[in-house]
């Protein structure tokens, strides 16, 4: 197995500016190909340190890549650190990313400046990866035992250009094949997912492996791996283990493939040109812009109801002042209404709303941080239910949210009679 | 100038699982102490890695900082290689943290388990910073030349002992005396900022430092810093700088010490009892959850109408049909429509609206990708204008969002007469 390393360059890195994500990114899509990462770094702007950095993890692993430094201003200096260490002896023009680099500016309106063509120009050491995205190729440097790959640091672009890059590293080095499933769950924490599935996990060929990706939005991400084997051998065995895994938690799957709920429930609606409303308390906002951060949501989204202020969900979503005296705002009795109210005043066909106690304040004698009251009504009536969750206030709204849109994934399911 | 390191460590992070956002937090506060961090590093639960890598950066630094690996469970394997590392000869227990964690884990109605016991028990050569945020404390191991700190890997817990482990290195090092302020502006890009600055900033003393830190929700966000001096007199002089940087930006400023846009129009409305409620188009649902997302927004935030839909425009929020139909939705007319709808149906003192195209789809012959208008009412009248931006889905809406925000907290402070 060959090792491969990812340094990340920039001061904004080590002043804690950015995050760097470039990193996760990578190694996530190179792990996805059968490439471990063996290390990750990040280290400054500084030409003696590039270098010495770089010759050291050449040295350690037979893959490195890079991010950052290419830009056209004065503290990108990563391309002149690697003119030093390969050896290069002049610069080459690489013409068909100065076309690229010409149309790109062009569609901004601008022209191509003498620091643009610069961004062309490659030490003659370097192979050319083209990026379409930005103005700064990739470079690849073929050492003598490595291969290093130097890309832009715009998460944007790093990222488009990763697909060429494992292209590349394939047809240099024996990749072993491997095959991945994403299967997306939600309702079951990751350690009770593990519980259930022990034996199954157990009695996986010695090729195949199980991976827990929780998230707060998204529920547990499984992914399923063959090792090894032909292509279409993976395939048949994962449709096998993929149907034997539905057999033991076939409540909890969503989805197959990368995906998240609201765009389940999205392509769900669709089928039926069916259209959503959302009244919101406690998510104040969230669960609305879950959905229209997707393009083309407008087809199925008719818009939602924040109503933080009990005179909003009264005046507003109409629901009766009695119900919120008498129950209190988080309550079964509130959030049917407020998903009736909601569906009625926006004309939709289905309609969500949530009604909780996000903290740290709000809690009262019988009611703590963290619980969430949560309906969905459809034309064949209003279902709701209650969760207890137990966070800080964002990482609340976010569980909030996600199980939320799992109530409601199921209530269309229930009408579309797809359960 | 001493050499500082951050290390993380986990599987988790080398397979892309998740982002290391620990090294930026770390980095970002100590560097705001003085103290810069050379280099960072991601490396896997491996014993002789760890410990290999740890004592490459003893060597080469004086300062190491890590986090993860020290759960309760297998994987967890730091506190063991330090163990060896640091040349240990048997494990002691650290009363203070067993306290801690009995009162941690009785607040969760919880027993102390035995692997909650081991978390406390530490390597003889490791000194204790308590943690009292989780139940693996933090351990210091002081070196013959360098300090090695070992945090949780938990963010929360890594940053809550942040403080203690500043505290500890400056008795430890000689730290240059280092004082900040930190200046919020919106409405000029980083670029534009550092043009009319020139002057100034080129006429900054030899000690005096100017650093931009763009950001899309909150403008850039300007930090001056003073290296060396006595406290008293950078105070002072930090004073005189602010003073004349006003002179030059006073549009630009929003806020002294960091802080946020929805952050500062709460704190207003709040000195007079006032209150808030908004229309979203584009948005979608950002601006609420902004507000939403802080504790205590519900003194003065009423609530939202998300009004995605033409239909809801009109039938929620009142906005005249034939408005939409000769001017469109993305229009001055219709934009100031929601906002005066918005804050009578809501019943709030002031009111913002949005309405833009987010893109990627949605532009018209006279009206592109980016563009968003923005209405901000109030008993005193609504005023309206807009911004053309140029960016994705995601960043149009995050400056739709910003702008929108600027706009109203400018329309608070004159109504309020602070302008």
């Amino acid at each position: 197995m060959f090792k491969a390393a990812i340094c990340t360059i920039g001061d904004e890195i080590l002043i804690g500016q950015i995050i760097d994500t470039n990193s996760a990114h990578i190694a996530r899509k190179l792990n996805e190909t059968g490439i471990k990462i063996q290390s990750m770094h990040s280290i400054s702007d500084d030409n003696s340190e590039i270098k010495s950095k770089l010759a050291e993890l050449l040295e350690q692993n037979d893959i490195v890549i890079t991010t950052g430094g290419l830009g056209p201003t004065k503290d990108d200096i990563t391309k002149a650190a690697l003119y030093e260490l390969s050896g290069s002896t002049h610069y080459v023009e690489c013409e068909a990313q100065t076309q690229i680099n010409k149309k790109l500016l062009q569609a901004r309106g601008l022209e191509l400046l003498d620091i643009n063509k610069e961004q062309s120009m490659l030490p003659n050491k370097a192979e050319v990866i083209l990026n379409h995205k930005g103005t700064a190729p990739i470079m690849v440097f073929r050492f003598e035992k490595s291969l290093l790959y130097s890309l832009p640091g715009v998460p944007f672009e790093a990222l488009a250009a990763l697909d060429d890059v494992i292209k590349d590293i394939k047809e240099h080095f024996q990749t072993e094949n491997i095959s991945h499933r994403v299967i997306m769950t939600y309702g079951m924490a990751e350690s009770a997912l593990a519980k259930r599935l022990d034996a199954w996990e157990s009695a996986l060929p010695a090729n195949a492996h199980l991976a827990y990706l929780p998230n707060p939005l998204t529920g547990v991400r499984l992914r399923l791996s063959i090792y090894g084997g032909k292509q279409e051998d993976n395939a048949a065995e994962l449709d096998e283990l993929v149907a034997s895994l539905e057999q033991i938690i076939p409540d909890a799957i969503y989805a197959y493939g990368d995906d998240n709920l609201e765009h389940c429930i999205g392509e769900l609606l669709l089928t039926r040109s069916n259209t959503l409303s959302i009244a919101e308390s406690c998510t104040g906002g969230k669960l609305s812009s879950l959905f229209t951060a997707m393009p083309g949501c407008s087809s199925y989204y008719l818009g939602s109801v924040t109503s933080y202020a009990n005179e909003v969900k009264s005046g507003v979503l109409g629901v009766n002042p009695e119900t919120i005296s008498r129950f209190g705002a988080v309550s079964r009795e509130c959030v049917e209404e407020m998903a009736m109210g909601v569906r009625r005043i926006c004309g939709s066909d289905f309609s969500l709303a949530t009604s909780g106690i996000a903290g740290p304040g709000g809690a009262t004698a019988d009611k703590s941080v963290g619980l969430v009251w949560v309906a969905a009504a459809s034309e064949k009536g209003v279902i709701s239910t209650s969760f207890q969750f137990n966070n800080d206030r964002i990482r609340n709204i976010e569980r909030f949210s996600s199980s939320a849109l799992y109530f409601l994934l199921k209530k269309i399911k229930s009408d579309y009679n797809l359960l």
